[in-house]
Formats: C-alpha cells, sequence, structure tokens
C-alpha cells in the first residue's frame, strides 16, 4: 500500500491535508509518517506526527476532537495525502476555531475571518 | 504581512493547499517561498517553489492550465497556506486529472477513483 507513498522526500514526513468530509472545509494541515498512517488506518482516528514534539500524536487526545477518518486518497508523486474525515466537536484548532484556517490576506494584512466556535481555555486550561 | 508566515520551520517553503473557489475540491498541494507568493500576489496567478527544479514555476505557464487566485488564507501557526482559485482548464494534475489527488485508498491498495478530465500527451507532448 505505502509503495506509492513517496516518503523519503522529506525526511519520512508526508503533507495530509484534512478535509471536512461534508462540507469539504479545509480544516488542517499536518504531516504524518508511516507509523501515524498506519495507526490512521487502524484506529480510524486521524493521527500525525508531530515535528515540533517529535512524535505521533492523534487528533482529538486531549480535546475529544477526533478526526473521524472517511476516506484517504494521494496525489500523482505520491507526496501529499488528502484525508476526509468528520470531525467531532467543535473545531480542529486549538485556538478555538473550526478550522485551522481562520486568516484570510486582506491586502496586505492577516484578518481574522472567522468566529470561536469554542473556548479554547475551556478545553485545553487557560494560559497562565 | 508575512510577519505571521513561518517560512523558517521548513527551510524557506510553506505547503500550499489549493482549493477549488467553486466546489471546494482539493487540487493539488505544492510549496511556496516568499518569492513565489510574492508573484502569485502581483500576478494572480497562483505560483509556487519547485523543489525538484529548485525555481519558481507558474501553475499553467506551460500548459495554458493557469490557477486564478481568489483568496489566501493561514492556519494557526503560519506554516501552510489555503489557496481558493479558480481553475482554468479541465484539470490541474499533469497526469490528465481535474485534480492531483485522483487516487484512493482502497483496503491495502490506491486505486484511480478518477476519470482522465484531458489527454496529457495532447497538452504536455508525449513521453518518448
Amino acid at each position: 500500500m505505502s509503495d506509492v507513498l513517496d516518503f523519503d522526500k522529506q525526511s519520512g514526513l508526508i503533507a495530509a491535508v484534512v478535509q471536512d468530509a461534508k462540507t469539504r472545509r479545509v480544516l488542517m494541515v499536518g504531516y504524518m509518517n508511516r507509523e501515524a498512517l498506519d495507526k490512521t488506518l487502524a484506529s480510524g482516528h486521524v493521527t500525525f506526527y508531530s515535528r515540533s514534539r517529535q512524535k505521533l500524536w492523534t487528533k482529538g487526545e486531549s480535546s475529544g476532537h477526533y478526526l473521524m477518518l472517511k476516506t484517504i486518497a494521494t496525489d500523482c508523486d505520491g507526496d501529499a495525502l488528502l484525508v476526509e474525515a468528520e470531525p467531532l466537536g467543535p473545531g480542529v484548532c486549538h485556538e478555538g476555531y473550526e478550522s485551522c484556517f481562520f486568516r484570510t490576506l486582506d491586502k496586505e494584512n492577516w484578518r481574522v475571518t472567522d468566529e470561536r466556535a469554542y473556548d479554547p481555555g475551556a478545553v485545553y486550561g487557560a494560559k497562565k
């Protein structure tokens, strides 16, 4: 299965775009290594490799906002994945938004163009 | 404008997901450096940095299948872009498909789940 995928181009990682299977909104971009992909397929919970923490993380493991796997597609050169998922919970973004892409470029400025879907302090704990 | 963006995390590059502004289909994933982003904004034609050829490339420069920029969003940590665009021409994929994501995982196998939208040999020249 993985022979189509080119994990070597980027140090063992492949970009994984997560799209809401119903609304088709793009929710986030993460990275998967083989282990993260295998865990995603085995568990049905979308799982990434965190480049900053250097370990696997299943989206929702702390918030409960899991991404339930629906389908996975890959692109022509096998170096990206498109994951269609059903998001549990009001938002995937740890900043409280439905999508991590909540800022849009308006001329020279990035403006927040979404409303918060939940209170991130209540889910992840307030920052001190 | 670029101060929100984190080009440093990945050697000067940011992943750019291109989505059809009308149908919301994800068409491709490319990478942009600052110069590619600036050129995209100045020209209105979505432009990437090719990691394999190590130079800028404007999608459509050889096929005529330009991606006309509509909006750009960025994510919470500023290391990915979501580009909404109007695709000119029947497909963005150089293999003849509407989207580069034309293969879907079916159990253990990647299956082509799209029909060709155009003849790539006629557009890019036949492979010899």
